[in-house]
């Protein structure tokens, strides 16, 4: 169950990094990326579709979240931003609570953007 | 007027893009940009600040500005911040209006972490 929990965390955490910086990988880094990464696919079948060894797409993985890393450590976008959806979750409570509509609905819209 | 207006939006811009991207500059760009763009040293001072000629300091804002701008256009970061600051502006009117102090607060810190 933990480790569940932490298999998760790293793939929220990874498709974050990769939703603000992932323009910043080259192309070919970030084909292999979202295959392996966001759509799940195995090493095999990247290895296959890209024509490097399982041990190069493993690399390449582990290089491409160092540079992600490198970034949310020099930017702490990521960071804002997971604050900012929080508080505006808040307010969009609040929101319903009070019947506000108006408030709901540019909450919502937030979030979307988010 | 439309001059000064022109100067002050790019000030804005310049102001915001710094403040996502700057870390992704040089420690010596850091020091040159924020003394030209952000305290509105002259070219002369920074030319006898840094030891480098006035051309030299020109050349150099010239091209922090192109980086900045180079990561924006690769990630949108500061566009999708605005479009959100506006949003959590119109929240806060329309819990000022509709008396929810929570909401106003909320909403306030938002703006102060945007």
């Amino acid at each position: 169950m933990i480790g569940k929990v932490i298999v998760m965390e790293t793939f929220v955490k990874q498709t974050l990094l990769y939703d603000f910086y992932g323009e910043l990988l080259t192309e070919r880094q970030k084909q292999i990326y979202e295959g392996v990464v966001l759509e799940d696919q195995s090493l095999r079948e990247a290895s296959e579709e890209f024509g490097i060894s399982r041990q190069g797409v493993h690399d390449m993985i582990k290089r491409c979240n160092a540079i992600l890393e490198d970034y949310e450590k020099k930017l702490h976008l990521v960071e804002r931003f997971v604050s900012i959806r929080e508080e505006v979750r808040q307010i969009r409570r609040a929101a319903q609570k009070a019947g506000i509509e108006e408030i709901v609905s540019l909450s919502e819209h937030i979030l979307e953007e988010l």
